[in-house]
């Protein structure tokens, strides 16, 4: 593609919108980010990547814990105390979020993406939600638990993931307003879904252009 | 077109909807109801069109006021005090949304299309949302008022919707799981909006044909 363009994807756990957005970043031909954020921001960083998946998406990572665990500190300069704290990584995450914006296009999954690049004229955010009888049959499938731990996993991430993003955003997770195109993929499937999308980044694409 | 589809149309005061809507319904080739549905709810029901008015999209109409002024009762044998609460109200414009959505393909603006006709395979639901920026304008234009004037009037009628919505459904207005599709469309302008949303009436009628 001549110009960037980087779509962010906000989901519901077991929506799919993983693999809507590996199926999206191949048929854009573009880079796909989703947990590889979190190692490159420890990479970047000079901490253990560890720290950074204690913190995922949660807002109170028990971080002395996996410190007290024995995981390594790395870096040699960075102050301490402000590092390890989950605004200390959330703010790490979010230069690596915004380096990898600014030099490419990409879709990147989750981790307040939508909002660290909210100025970026090139962000397109989207939202993928499903209904409950297909996340669950997802989460059953993919993650290979009964039917009552897909529910339990399904209320206590989205509750994480919901938390998460509205103490770092000044906005709602889930809610339509937030991002700039919700879909429910149990409309199209997920192969559609991503034409659909494909389609909606194409065509604002087309606009960016004449800009 | 051959197989019935009925898009409901949920929409933030100021967005564009009403004209989404309007514009969706004629290249489509299928009926459009905005406010006309309440005075097809009055003609079913033989109230007068200004019970509905009063009502329209609000929890608490202020209907014994209304009543005062003199519009007059129509009807013949309905019990008197269910249809003057706004939650009978609500129910004769169920009855005609379900009627009007049973013998053809239509576009319906707001109303809790959405929620009633939940149990209909050919309906989709879409919410419009726009950025604040876009909405002020488009208010201070098409109602002639100043911009703060616009603001208030943003405000106070998506509370309005907001809690007509939250009360008649088991759902929540705006968010984006409530409704199959959500765009910004500020991302696309108005006329690719329809455009973008026609092809998802298609290819969601394409899967249709084939269950």
């Amino acid at each position: 593609m001549e110009n960037k363009i980087i779509v962010t994807i906000g989901r519901q756990f077991g929506s799919g919108g993983r693999e809507i957005g590996q199926k999206l970043a191949e048929i854009l031909g573009i880079a796909y980010y989703d947990k590889e954020l979190m190692a490159m921001a420890a990479k970047d960083s000079g901490l253990c990547e560890e720290f950074f998946e204690k913190a995922d998406e949660r807002v109170s990572g028990n971080l002395s814990y996996a410190f007290s665990l024995g995981y390594s500190y790395m870096g040699a300069y960075a102050p301490f105390n402000d590092i390890l704290s989950n605004d200390g990584l959330f703010k790490l995450q979010s230069d690596t979020i915004r380096s990898l914006a600014e030099k490419q296009s990409c879709v990147m999954v989750g981790r307040c993406a939508d909002y660290i690049l909210r100025n970026e004229p090139s962000c397109i955010s989207v939202f993928i939600h499903n209904t409950a009888e297909n996340r669950i049959n997802r989460i059953m499938e993919y993650d290979k638990v009964t039917e009552q731990e897909a529910k339990d996993r399904m209320a206590s991430i989205d509750k994480s993931r919901s938390s998460y993003y509205n103490y770092y955003t000044n906005k709602a997770w889930g809610v339509a307003s937030s991002y700039n195109l919700s879909i429910d993929a149990s409309m199209l499937g997920i192969d559609d879904t991503v034409l659909f999308i494909k389609d909606f980044v194409m065509r604002r694409m087309e606009i960016l252009s004449h800009q």
